[in-house]
């Protein structure tokens, strides 16, 4: 029996005026940011979700309520860091991240190393297992309308063979 | 040469009034249900198409055709059996799924580890195995407006080194 | 520490009247095409975004800009081909790769063998190693309206042990 695991995660946020805009735990000067309980960054708490799903851990909602007044407006990079924990609490370790932002604007390309750098370090890997990728709907849906940005991610996680569970 | 292989499925209903609403294979009280030929439960299709996919057997269209009247109204707890039986043909097993449903309400949580049992009995698999995670859109799209349900399915099949084919 | 990766991509294009419909490197016949700065081949920039993603080399968008006159119309069987080369340079090649195309029209079942040889040749792989599957989204949103077409892309890559790298 393989002792790999494949989670996929996808998030959705609205974008609006007067927030700022977390990707990847990176600030992106923008107009408009996402609309949330934490800081809403959408690319990383795609990431936790691919991450909580690989190990059968549940999904961000239930490990980080949004009804939860501990995570109002959290930096999402403990989140990550949590669930970090909780997939080495089952014995994982990340073989490589890779992830696509959808968003119409701003163009994230700039910040794709810096984001990469900050996620690798949370994740224990090098930023050449940390992949993030960014589209355009080319103007489709409300990701084309500027009014929302969605983030996919897809993680393959390692069982360590010494793990004493 | 690994004898790993991963897919990925996707799919996508109509909520309607007047219908059960079945997800992973568990009946799940709403005022509304998801539209179909087949008792349209949108998670089991994903994760069809998922085994399908990895496997490279086609889709669940081509096996399980929406003109078959063979299908009408079927509980697609008999098409994910089936997606085993094929799979397992071709010397296949499931190492893991993981999969996420997006949809604006009901709240999905408390009906989890019903599904779990379910899903993770017809692959034969452990419920830790078996991940199931849910997100809304955030009101965004026709997920947020309540007039569909999508489905993500990620599994990770592994070939019996065994396996005469 | 495995020599596997994953990688997922993600790709959009809008649906006009007056353009050829690429699909898969094979030419749909149908009323609208995909409208893009290369032939729009919205399933092979979907595998190239997968590949790339996995090998942690970036996306479709880095290595063949839109703004660049050498891809004007290109045929994306090349774009396959050079992501090939981009991974293959850093040790890795295809294990399997799994898409689907979400599309409202028209049936693409009678193309998906011509399809698959396409790309298991331009992947190295045979077509037992390449899955194409489709779905509409029951006439949901901007593909149910048949404004545009989405496809998604998994694959798993191997790196080679006896790579110099």
């Amino acid at each position: 029996m393989s002792n790999l695991r494949i989670g996929f995660g996808v998030d959705f946020h609205q974008l609006v005026e007067g927030r700022d805009f977390w990707l990847g735990g990176v600030l992106v000067p923008h107009e408009k940011g996402a609309l949330g309980h934490s800081d809403a960054d959408v690319l990383l708490h795609a990431i936790c979700d691919a991450m909580l799903g690989a190990a059968a851990l549940g999904d961000i909602g239930v490990h980080f309520p949004d009804t939860d007044q501990t995570y109002k407006n959290i930096d999402s990079k403990i989140l990550l860091k949590r669930s970090m924990e909780l997939i080495a609490e089952k014995g994982f370790s990340v073989v490589n991240m890779d992830a696509t932002l959808c968003l119409q604007a701003p163009k994230i390309k700039p910040f794709v190393p810096q984001m990469q750098e900050v996620i690798a370090k949370l994740l224990e890997l090098t930023t050449d297992e940390v992949s993030i990728k960014a589209t355009t709907t080319e103007k489709l849906g409300f990701v084309g309308r500027e009014e929302g940005v969605v983030a996919y991610a897809t993680v393959l996680l390692e069982k360590q063979q010494s793990s004493v569970r």
